[in-house]
């Protein structure tokens, strides 16, 4: 695959021109992956488990696609492009990683899989979400001595202790140490047996190694068969009401040369067992004649024309393949299973107008009511933070999911709590991309942490949804709080809104941004984005008791909309406005109303509009999102010409890309976040961030003195009535280390002028 | 420091008044870290090593800064406000994590320290950081057991095996156990001291479990002098000429109670040993008689009055001390050691205008000047990609410096190559924070993964800067190649330009981003960068040989401004322009340029400027960076009022959000990345995000219609020519799986015209 483009089954000798003009693609992790894939299929034929593979080494893609071709799951997916013979076989190999063809890394256009062959380091931790709640499911995953290496894996051999054998399938994890990276030595590939069995004993595994090559069919054959039977035994205890503590899952480490079965030497380099096989071992075989020899020589060894005559599979290689839908390419598991959730009404959790509700605490008590009803298909995945982000009602009815010692032995229960983002995300992943609904709550500023995992899995989801065979998947759903906004207890280092905008660079019809203002729209919206599917949904929100402004019924047609014109926080009605004043987000959105009160009393004729924004993705040009307002409706909301002040929950410039493109930009100003504050009182966050209601008076007084006389007449004098009222605020913080209690009264002052 | 505002000697019974307003602060994990901290200084009296202490669990601030008054740091750094007398703790207890006073979680302002106690999973990298090339340095490094649950901590482990004992200093791990997280059980605390054995051996570690409360004292004394002594071991042996075959470094578990010595119950709530003792362990202490009770019953057991009579540490306090400047928070090296590099002159490298070279192969030689003329200042760490990117040069005069088994034992390599971006943000962090430089290339599409640990690091930064005892640092350095524009092997899960837009949201006095359109351009801006203080340095740039467009000179001159129009590749020199064509990025800018000779070819009376950015930054509105281009400058070179096309790099929206408050943007138009592409050829990836030339020369039609008769007349028949001439190249690389030659071609029409 990664070298011809004519003569596939080598049915004369090779010649330059059969060689494709840019050789890409990588050998040395093929022939492991190979192997093992072949005695999965043998093993599943033998003892008749539902079993998925994850390949963690992702871009072995031609030695899954091989695979796939071989057993029929290519000829199913794709019966024109690649029928199992040879116009197929021609098809596969010639145009592997060419412009239309198979790219070079497994992606969801590969059967059976699951995981983006990207990024390294999230293979095991999607494996272990994929086999919760999927009792019956065995997922082999195969992990390389590269990946090892990282952080996310090294975390992700934990997450056995998080697996209940009485609900749960398994994993058979297989460590495959071939001893090189793409120009250096692994760290795994040095550690001698002793070192490795020590190891993963300690993580908590019995460990098996295959590891001589004379034998290596009967060794592997044996370690899978012996891994499969510890798993019935640890599964059987359990489920039979009698669980072993800290069963010792089985895994496998797998040592075999890099490009094992490739070119010894070429150009006097070792090639075989070395780095140099990681990518093209004969670099100039498209004009190099004695590189062609190699190459000839080399794929010769393979016996091609035998195994494959005339393009069909010999039978020795089918007869070890289970039926059809077992082939590892070919379980529903891995492609076409969405159960969706069966969803309970958010309205017994709703919250008077006007009352004060912490959102966290409202949608805690929604998602328990979920849990409930959804005993097997739902989950929660957080970083220890639930409680802190006082989500804990969802535990009103579950219970936190650890299994190691006879302590922790909890049933059932809905959530995973490890101090690992990377787990939670592989997990939600696993789970998510085999058919169920998950959610992920976490500190806003720490949701960052796996902002790259987020985006090879939108990749893996936009490429999927091309594919007819695919079928529908829930959301990845996020919620995060204990926003820089509200720090109690932490500071400066827990102050970071980024992950917004990693979601904004996704493509349209994934990314989805929600700020709902208060409980009842955050409500409403956990509800819908439960209820949505193939998106990326980002939810911000408040832990903290906040007002609610909205009825339940007025909610839910706020988020509809995703912005609206709040008449009563505005004066005028909001009507035929002088300056327009836009929250978005929680805090920011309550400082707005506070800045349009102020506003109320020091200029009463000021005609102040206030609208808030829940659904940040109604801003951009229409041709940016699906919903994006339209020119019409943009100019009803925030007319063609009349000053704009945005308060921003995040980054400014990050709103200020959205609205480009909007008419006549120079009346917009945008103040947001701005990496300022510390371990401080919530209104001094604002204070020192440039968004408090003083700051968006002073913006709006301004901005609007143009549009209107009075302002513009004592123009100054106001400006410094704003600063001085801030100025005593900032002293009473200052002298008393927590804010004036007035500064979270609600008067709507806004709505009475 | 958590409880009180006043009486801090409990020189008489407390009341409720004497309680602070807001409890903040974190409990649980300070016994452990005081502790240690007093050991350790025991340890220094005792040995004399130089030696800095690195906390993980950075929310036990109270901790350190209780140390830090006692040992006389805080005096030392803060004279005025922390004495070491009764006033000093006065105000170190009542300012606690109130606006003014030292935030709840360790950071710079806190003396001694090199990282910030915020997100974790970085504290054990940072230490080995920090000690390579310091080889008297000792860094004793305390990881919590939630920390240890993350996947940067289970990584870093292998750190030993990148250490030269000859060469570097030592880390003395202590995994601090006290079994709970914020509210939920740890997986390390769950395990038995056989897997906790096993595990750490399996790393490479000899194991001390210090577990017995009764004779702590007394086990930590021994353990501490014990892991000195291994280190001095294996050190020597090294150092003698007699290295010792994968060393076995000494590592500590410490298991103590989490938030021992703290109350036993609460409201019949276990909170000594519980996760009740992560916070506030008596939360009612300022309005609840009997909660104050406990609270002074608490405090009295440590028998404050005795040994801080009158606010003076007793003379056993100070008897445990080493000299001063030896002392855990005044060790010179965590505050102001800064070393600078000797850079060599990078013009020995220059290419010649127009010839083609590659910016990595070219930066590679460069930095192998760097490591040459600095062999114990300057160090490079990459994931495993140093090859693959290009810049191998770097070992022409170097090694890799990995340590583990015997054909592993590389002696002062200035590389580390570990398959973990955590990792290597680590050691950069930690070597840079210690006065030395380094850089840290990266696949583009990866570094994203470290993004919140740059975040946390400029945090660090952005406060260190502020405080008079804190001297500079180098910056830290950053290259991004392998782009999502050229992916060769790779394909859509490699295409990930999103760290630019963290750097951005970072303060203007720290980010900067660069993107150099050739070689010259490049090593220009790397030998500016290395000299560079105190900032997050972003570089991007091919690995694949480019027209070099500038000589030296011009590059400098280029690179300086950051910004020029290039008279060589616009029409009349780009005088009086009809329309402008921006590039920022190596390959969007060939393409603009080659969009203007399109132009001149079809449309020779357009007046075309073209315009290259080197430095992203000269941007934004000028109030918002330093680099920031003055109005006057803008207006020169952007005009006023003449339609801009911008051909970026990155996301759109990003530069989009820069160019707010600059005049005019409605004859702006931006096109970027936009997550389109595969594994296909370079030129295909233009095409399919739009930012091929001839989507470039459609735009420029488009926009500049309305400014020039000819254009207007005869739009459509122009636009329909470049239509032909691009469907024709994606005819050609469909049937040839390559792009035609002649694209890469490059008359540099337009200066003819």
């Amino acid at each position: 695959m990664i070298f011809l483009k004519d003569n596939v089954l080598l049915e004369r000798d090779l010649r330059l021109e059969d060689v494709k003009p840019r050789l890409l693609g990588h050998w040395g992790t093929c022939p492991g992956i190979i192997l093992i894939w072949s005695h999965l299929n043998l093993l599943i034929r033998e003892s008749s488990v539902d079993m998925l593979f994850v390949v963690g080494p992702g871009h072995g893609a031609p030695a899954a696609l091989a695979c796939l071709w071989l057993e029929g799951s290519l000829e199913r997916f794709y019966p024109d492009k690649y029928p199992a013979n040879k116009e197929g076989l021609h098809n596969l190999i010639t145009k592997f990683s060419v412009p239309g063809g198979f790219p070079s890394h497994i992606n969801p256009e590969t059967p059976g899989c699951i995981h983006e062959g990207g990024e390294l380091g999230y293979a095991l931790s999607v494996s272990f979400g994929a086999v919760m709640d999927n009792p019956d499911l065995i997922v082999a995953c195969v992990v390389g001595d590269g990946e090892a290496e990282t952080g996310p894996t090294a975390a992700a051999w934990h997450s056995i202790k998080y697996l209940d054998p009485a609900e749960s399938g398994a994993v058979i994890p297989i460590l495959h140490v071939n001893g090189f990276k793409i120009s250096e030595r692994t760290i795994f590939g040095c550690m001698d047996n002793k070192e490795l069995v020590l190891l993963f004993s300690g993580y908590g595994y019995q460990v098996c190694i295959v590891e001589n090559l004379e034998s290596i069919d009967a060794e592997l054959y044996s370690a899978l068969f012996w891994a499969l039977g510890e798993i019935k035994r640890i599964q059987n205890g359990a489920r039979e009401g009698n669980p072993i503590t800290k069963p010792r899952w089985p895994m496998i480490i797998l040592r075999s040369p890099k490009g094992w079965t490739g070119p010894r030497t070429v150009d006097n380099q070792i090639i075989e067992g070395s780095f140099h096989a990681h990518q093209v071992p004969v670099a100039k075989a498209n004009k190099d004649e004695e590189h062609l020899r190699i190459l000839q020589e080399w794929l010769k060894s393979y016996e091609v024309q035998e195994l494959l005559a005339n393009g069909k599979p010999s039978q020795d290689l089918l007869d070890i393949l289970p039926e059809d839908t077992k082939r590892l390419g070919q379980l529903k598991t891995a492609y076409d299973c969405y159960r969706g959730l069966d969803l309970p009404d958010w309205n017994p959790h709703a919250v008077k107008k006007f009352e004060q509700a912490s959102s966290m605490q409202q949608s805690g008590k929604f998602l328990d009511s979920v849990a409930k009803k959804n005993m097997h298909t739902f989950r929660i995945f957080s970083p220890d933070e639930l409680e802190s982000n006082k989500l804990s009602a969802v535990l009103d009815h579950s219970g936190r999911n650890f299994q190691w010692d006879q302590y922790s032995r909890a049933q059932g229960g809905r959530v995973i709590e490890i101090l690992s983002e990377h787990c939670c995300q592989g997990f939600l992943q696993g789970y998510t991309l085999t058919g169920r609904t998950a959610i992920f709550p976490s500190y806003e500023s720490f949701l960052g942490i796996i902002h790259t995992m987020m985006i090879q899995y939108a990749k893996f989801s936009k490429i999927g949804r091309k594919l007819s065979w695919r079928g529908d998947l829930s959301s990845i759903n996020y919620i995060e709080t204990s926003t820089w906004a509200r720090q109690e207890h932490n500071g400066f280092s827990h102050q970071n809104p980024s992950f917004i905008g990693a979601v904004l660079n996704l493509k349209a019809d994934t990314a989805r941004v929600y700020l709902p203002p208060d409980a009842n729209c955050f409500l409403s919206t956990v509800h819908h984005c439960l209820k949505s599917k193939n998106y990326v949904n980002l939810m911000i929100g408040s832990k903290q008791p906040t007002p609610v402004y909205l009825s339940a019924e007025d909610a839910m047609e706020h988020c509809k909309k995703g912005i609206s014109i709040w008449k009563f926080a505005s004066t005028y009605s909001g009507e035929d406005p002088d300056v327009i004043l836009v929250g978005i987000g929680v805090e920011v959105t309550f400082e707005v109303i506070k800045a349009a009160e102020l506003l109320a009393k020091l200029a009463p004729e000021l005609r102040v509009r206030v609208i808030n924004v829940t659904d940040l993705l109604v801003l951009p040009d229409e041709s940016h999102h699906p919903h994006a307002l339209k020119p019409k409706d943009f100019e009803e909301i925030f007319t063609l010409d009349k000053p704009v002040c945005f308060n921003y929950h995040s980054y400014a410039t990050e709103l200020q890309g959205l609205l480009f493109g909007r008419p006549a930009l120079h009346r917009m100003t945008v103040e947001g976040y701005k990496e300022e504050g510390s371990t401080t009182t919530p209104f001094d966050m604002m204070l020192v961030n440039g968004v408090s209601r003083f700051h968006v008076a002073s913006r709006a007084l301004k901005a609007s003195a143009s549009q209107n006389d009075a302002v513009q007449d004592q123009l100054s004098a106001l400006l410094s009535k704003v600063d001085e009222d801030m100025a005593k605020v900032q002293d009473y913080i200052k002298e008393n280390g927590k804010d004036p209690e007035d500064i979270y009264k609600l008067d709507f002052m806004g709505a009475k002028a």
